[in-house]
């Protein structure tokens, strides 16, 4: 699938297709499960993830719609 | 890598080698970054994350100790 618009901040950490964070406590999105990526980046945009690297996440979802969020989950989790 | 003695609470909900979790709302696990499960294991534990299915895994996290969740990612993120 074509990357998002806004696929290019996140491959930014995540690396291409999610495949390769750059650092180890940033996870890996390639393949995960779309419902989760999307329940993830809500609760980041929700603010309801605190500790590890929350912080960073809940500024990045804070900038995506839903439409955003679920092509963005849609996509990761075809990789 | 041997299973720890705590994956099959594990396996009830992300599958076995937390390859094929029972619901789309669950993450793989296998070939996480062990360092980012470290840090989420410990966020559900110390109760920092909400939202999407946390009230459970806070439930799980709670029992497991340093050892315990130092032992279930370096497992899971070798699958």
């Amino acid at each position: 699938a074509e990357a998002p618009a806004k696929e290019a901040v996140c491959k930014a950490c995540h690396g291409e297709g999610g495949k390769k964070p750059l650092m180890g406590a940033y996870p890996k999105l390639a393949g995960q499960n779309k419902e989760y990526l999307v329940s993830s980046l809500k609760a980041y945009r929700d603010g309801q993830r605190q500790g590890g690297q929350s912080a960073v996440m809940t500024g990045q979802a804070k900038m995506l719609s839903d439409d955003d969020i679920n092509a963005l989950a849609e996509y990761y989790s075809k990789q």
